[in-house]
C-alpha cells in the first residue's frame, strides 16, 4: 500500500482518541467525520477538565472558530499540555485578522510548535502577520498570494502548514505540494473545513506531519467527489460525505489523488 | 422575475454574510441553512467579538433559544452596534414568557428596532405584554390570538412582524397576509424554525422588511413542500430541505406560494 | 398491545416537553430524536432560566458530556428542583472517572434519585467506586463486569440501572435482563447513546422506570436495525434513524425485541 492509504489504514487500525477543542457551530460534524474515519473524538473544553482530559489523547485539535468564553481559557492551558507530553497537535486559527481575542490567542498558540498548520489564505496570512483577514469565516485572499507567508509560518514553527481552498497548497518550507480534487459543495455545508482539521489530528496521530497532512487532505476530497456523485443537493453531500469517509479504500487512495 | 422571486435571486448574487447570535441547539442546522440558500454564516456570540464582527456583516439575527450566559451579555450590546450602524436584523425572541432572562431581555431588544420579529402566536402575545408564553419552545395560543398583538408590535417599533404557525401571519402594522404552506414535518425536527430566522436575515439583507419577510417564508416552506415529496420521515425530510432552499428556482416562487 | 409497545404509543399520545441538560456536540441530534419519537425537546442548561423552565417540564434528562462551565452550576440546581418537585429523570452520567468535575458531580446527583441511570460499563462501575472510568466517552470495560456495580447501585438508589453495550444489561437491583438488539453503526456516530438517554427521559415521563428503560432500548435498537438496512454508511445510517424512531410500529415492539 502507497503512503496515503497506509495513513488511513493506520487510523482505522490504531482508532485515535482525537481531542477536540474546536467550533460549537460544527463540533458535532467534525465527531462524526472522526467516527466515520475510524477515530474516536473527545470534545470537552473547559479549563477544569480539557487539560486533565487531553492526557489521555492520541492528539488534539485545535480550532479557534465560535471561540467561547470558556473556550478562551481553556485552549491555551490545554494546548500546553499537549505540546509538554509531546502529544501531537493541528492548530486551525478559524476566522482570525478582525477577531479581537482569537487573533493575538493564534498567535501565542502558534508558538507551542503545532505539528499542522491548517487555515484558507487570509488566515494564514493573517497568522504569519502579513494580512488582515478574510470575511468571516471565509478568505478574500486566492491561496498563491499565501504560499510565502506559508512557507515562512512553517519554517519558523517547524510545522506542515495547509493553505486550503479550491486547490490546496501544502509546505513544510522546503518541499510544497498542490491538491486540485474535492468538490464546491465542500463550501456550500458547514464543517468541511473543521472536519478535515480533525482528520488531520487523527492521521497526526499515526503519523508524521507530512504525510499526515496530505492523507487527510486526500481523504476528505476524494471522499467529497464520491460523495457528490450521488447527492442531490448540499445537505445529501454532508451525510453522504460521512458514508464516503468510512467507504474509501486506502488502497486507492494514491492512485486516484494524483498529487503534484 | 416577479418581487419574492427576485429577492432569492439577490441572496444568491449578494451572498450576504449573516452574522447569528442563536440557540446552541441548532446553530448547526441555520449555518447550512444559510449556506444552501446561497448567504454565509457567522455564528460568533461572546461580547469579546461579537461586536467587532457585526461590523463587517450585512445583516444580524438574534435568536433567544438556548440562550447561554455569554449569550446573554453578548447579545443586547451587539444588537446595539447593529442598530447603530443601520446594519438590519431579525429578531426572534424563542421561548419568552415564562423564562426569566430572556423575557425582559426580548423586550429590551425589540426597542432597538429590529426590522423583523418573527415568532410563535405566544411569543408574540408575550413579547406584546398581553400573553404568558407557551409550552417551552411551543406555542399553547392560535396564530389568531396574536393577530392584535402582532399589529401593535409592529406599528410600535416600525417593524414587520411574522406570526409563525401552520398558517402563517405577516403585518406591518397597515397591511397584513397570511401564508398557507409548508409540511407538518417542519415541526418534527428541530431548527426549522430558527433557519427561518437565518433566511428572513438573509433577505432582509437585500431587501425591504415586507418582501424579505415574504420570500424567506415562502422560500423555506415551498422546498419543505418539495423535500417532504421525496422523504420517508422526519430524519430525511431534515436533510432534504437543505437540498431544496439551494435547488428552487427564484422563476416559480412567486407563482407557487399563492400569496393571499 | 404488549407493555413496551404501549410505552412508545403513551410518548406519542401524550408528547411529554423533555427538558435536556445535556453535552453541547450531540444536542442537536438528542432534540431530533425526541421530536422523531413524538416527545418535545427543550434544551436551556443556565442556572439563570433551567431551575424555572424545569418546573413545566414532564421529564428531565442529565447528561454530562462536554460538561460546560454553565453546566456545571445549573445541573445540580435544576436537578434539585426536578427531584423536589418529583418530576421523573435520567442521569447519564457520560465519560466520569478521569475527569475532575464531572465524577464527583455524578456522585452528588446520583444521591438526588434518578428513575434511571444509563451509562457504559466503565461509567457505571466509576459511578459505584470501583472503577476508574473508560477512555474518553467510550467504555474499556465488558458490560459483564459492571453487572454486581450496577446492581448495587440500583438498590442504593432504588433506580433502574441501565448499562449499554453490544449487549445490555438492564438491572433494578432485584431484578435483570438483557437486550442484544442493534447494530455497529451505533456506535459510528455521535448522539446515538445521548439520544437513548433523550429517549428514556421521555417514556419515564409516561411510565415507570422499569418498562421505561426497556421501552426506550428496544425502541433505539429495534429502529437501528431497520435504518441500516437501507443506509450506505453511517452518515445515512444516522439520518435514517431518525425515520424509523418516527415509524416504529408499537404494535411490533414486544414482538420483535425478544426481551430475556
Amino acid at each position: 500500500m502507497a503512503e496515503l492509504g497506509a495513513v488511513v489504514a493506520e487510523v482505522r487500525r490504531q482508532r485515535p482518541l482525537v481531542h477536540c477543542l474546536t467550533a460549537a457551530v460544527t463540533m458535532n460534524f467534525v465527531a462524526d467525520a472522526l467516527l466515520a474515519a475510524g477515530a474516536r473524538p473527545m470534545m470537552t473544553e473547559t479549563i477544569d477538565e480539557a487539560p486533565t482530559l487531553v492526557t489521555v489523547a492520541d492528539a488534539l485539535l485545535v480550532n479557534l472558530g465560535t471561540l467561547s468564553v470558556d473556550g478562551a481559557v481553556g485552549i491555551p492551558v490545554t494546548a500546553e499540555v499537549a505540546a509538554d507530553r509531546g502529544t501531537p497537535w493541528v492548530l486551525d486559527p478559524v476566522a482570525i485578522g478582525l477577531a479581537p481575542v482569537r487573533t493575538p490567542l493564534a498567535r501565542e498558540l502558534v508558538r507551542l510548535g503545532p505539528g499542522i498548520i491548517k487555515g484558507n489564505a487570509s488566515e494564514v496570512l493573517a497568522l504569519a502577520g502579513s494580512g488582515a483577514g478574510g470575511s468571516g469565516p471565509d478568505a478574500t485572499d486566492p491561496v498563491t498570494a499565501a504560499e510565502r507567508a506559508a512557507a515562512l509560518l512553517a519554517e519558523r514553527h517547524r510545522s506542515v502548514v495547509a493553505v486550503t481552498g479550491a486547490r490546496d497548497l501544502v509546505t513544510d518550507g522546503h518541499r510544497s505540494g498542490t491538491l486540485d480534487r474535492g468538490h464546491p459543495w465542500l463550501a456550500r455545508v458547514t464543517g468541511t473545513g473543521c472536519a478535515l482539521g480533525g482528520l488531520m489530528a487523527a492521521c497526526l496521530a499515526v503519523a508524521e506531519p507530512w504525510p499526515a497532512t496530505l492523507a487527510a487532505l486526500s481523504w476528505l476530497t476524494i471522499a467529497a467527489e464520491d460523495a457528490a456523485e450521488r447527492s442531490r443537493g448540499p445537505g445529501t453531500f454532508k451525510i453522504a460525505l460521512l458514508d464516503e469517509l468510512a467507504a474509501l479504500e486506502p488502497e486507492e487512495l494514491d492512485e486516484r489523488v494524483g498529487l503534484r
